[in-house]
């Protein structure tokens, strides 16, 4: 725990810059008066790229590295062909920085709605691959717009990257009260990385013999994530299956406007990026309609990560105190920030 | 339509022998007087892959080809390592009869529980591509147990299979009342399967000015599958996102004991393979615990696919008719299959 958080900020797109205004002003309400915060604002985005054609060059990406946490808005506008921000800056930024932990709690919270009937008691964390499978850009396409065109994409794992984060997933089972590990993945079909990371998870589960383990194919786990997702406690799964389990599970406790991710690299070697999972919503960018909720909880995430463990339970305290209050009137982005940045200094 | 049915039949393993068994009883009973039925039995499975260490021989592979059509229970055992019967036998046949389309209908019918508060109205279909994606067994792995392993999967797509899925897609929600087509890929991610998956969706679309079109991104769509089923009407999608969505519309729909599911080769120049969505589920096999109503669905797939209209309508009335009078009393497998067979036969 440092005194000083020498901050990035990465507003990006749509609803992103109103959301991390709200995290930074939680931010501020909530830290040590002797915590001194500095921050940087970097414009990177869809505005960007319209400019500049530049997605993240190279200048940027170096003094990214300075900075001691990322925070990111939200990155996507209909306008930039699809791929060119997820690839050329989001994922570039969890590559570049080793991000190999995508941290992505979900908890239903009391008085938040679920599409779920009979409200399920929630509360697991999700343990993504951030920097392998078939996210790696590797492929191609062959006689591209033509008949005869072939379109490749390559999901590489190495057991390298597949140990950190398994291990690192043990760990976290490991300190929950429930202590359950459940490895998610396809390995009746995808046979040469499934059987990888199957062996993987026996293999260092050896290590922990207080945590009890679980395997699903990703497509039993959707089913449990619908009809039984108090089975769950943590999930360790690859970078893809994340993603999909990840949005269904924020759907599950509330939806996307409270689903927080921590872009983790557990070394330090690279600053750690925290991020709402949900993206950019350009259909109500401006209205203040956005929850800015999603952005605090990663904040909270991000306090954690630098050691401020006291303030990110005041925040995910106020949260939920918040949540709990909540009748259905409706309250604007910067209002829902005011709340919790009260709630927090209180 | 035949004045015969020459049906090849594999049980196949767990609950397979049972759910067969009502599929082919409500088949004997909704079939006209006129109409020969001839089944042949193909021992498949554990057992055999036990017994000898076949999954799909040549020989049986090659009777498979001169049968009208396939009816599939269930594959896969505990005792057997993940995998090797489902690549070596479901996948097998998939792709030797070359099964472009896998047809998954999703239909929440009255009476039948979902874990989604509120009963949506759930009506799609999902046009999942068979022979390609991340299935086709591409990949490998190198330094295999070792520290230093490199797992790789391959995704191997073609204009040529996207285009025939996608056309296949667009005739199905021509057909249907709402004429809506949604594609389903994550191409701001696998940017060359994705794009040309969008680029051959808007091309075929032209030819289909009634069909209104929606893209969403895999991870988007889960949400909306719990959030918002209602949206969809026919969802085209590839190989292994059409495996994950499946399972979770399966269990929004009152559970893959209700799944039906056709593995077709429109072309006719292989015998199409009809299966319920679900597993072979060891853990209940000979308790007669097992819903046979997706086998029974899946039997009217595919006398729809024979040209047997009538008599597809008939068995989805009856089935909607059970289970419109299940009041949460036990039945047994055996029981539901004799209560269909009653009613289809009128
Ligand atoms: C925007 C996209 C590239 C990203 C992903 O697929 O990882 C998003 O869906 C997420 O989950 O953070
Ligand atoms: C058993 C498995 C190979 C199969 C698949 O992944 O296609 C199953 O999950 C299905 O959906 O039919």
């Amino acid at each position: 725990m440092s005194t000083s958080i020498n901050l990035a900020v990465i507003p990006g797109d749509g609803i992103g810059q109103e959301v991390v205004a709200q995290g930074l002003k939680v931010l501020a309400a909530v830290l040590p008066q002797d915590v001194k915060l500095e921050t940087r604002e970097y414009d990177l985005g869809a505005q960007r790229w319209h400019r500049t054609g530049e997605t993240l060059p190279d200048g940027e990406l170096e003094a990214l590295k300075d900075h001691d946490a990322i925070l990111l808005g939200a990155i996507g506008d209909p306008s930039v062909p699809s791929g060119v921000l997820e690839r050329g800056l989001l994922l570039k930024l969890r590559f570049a920085f080793d991000h190999y932990v995508n941290l992505r709690p979900s908890k239903l919270f009391p008085n938040t709605a679920t599409p779920l009937a009979g409200r399920p008691e929630i509360d697991f964390v999700v343990v993504r691959e951030g920097t392998e499978g078939p996210y790696t850009g590797n492929g191609g396409s062959l006689r591209t717009g033509t008949p005869a065109e072939v379109a490749t994409e390559v999901s590489v794992n190495t057991a390298y990257g597949v140990e950190r984060v398994v291990r690192d997933a043990y760990e976290r089972a490991a300190a929950r009260p429930r202590k359950k590990l459940t490895l998610v993945h396809k390995n009746n079909v995808l046979v040469y990385a499934g059987h990888m990371w199957k062996n993987i998870f026996d293999k260092v589960g050896r290590e922990y013999p207080q945590v009890a383990t679980d395997y699903l194919h990703v497509d039993a786990a959707t089913i449990f994530f619908v009809t039984q997702p108090e089975r769950f406690d943590v999930i360790v799964t690859d970078n893809l299956f994340g993603d999909i389990l990840t949005d269904l599970a924020a759907a599950v406790t509330g939806g996307i406007g409270l689903a927080a991710s921590g872009n983790i690299n557990p070394t330090g070697a690279f600053p750690s990026m925290f991020e709402p999972v949900h993206g950019s919503a350009p259909d109500i960018a401006g209205t203040g309609k956005a929850d800015p909720t999603a952005t605090v909880l990663s904040v909270a995430l991000m306090l954690r990560h630098l050691g401020y463990e006291e303030q990110a339970v005041r925040i995910e305290d106020a949260v939920a105190a918040d949540l709990a209050e909540r009748d259905g009137t409706f309250r604007s982005t910067d209002r829902i920030g005011d709340a919790l940045a009260a709630r927090v200094a209180g």
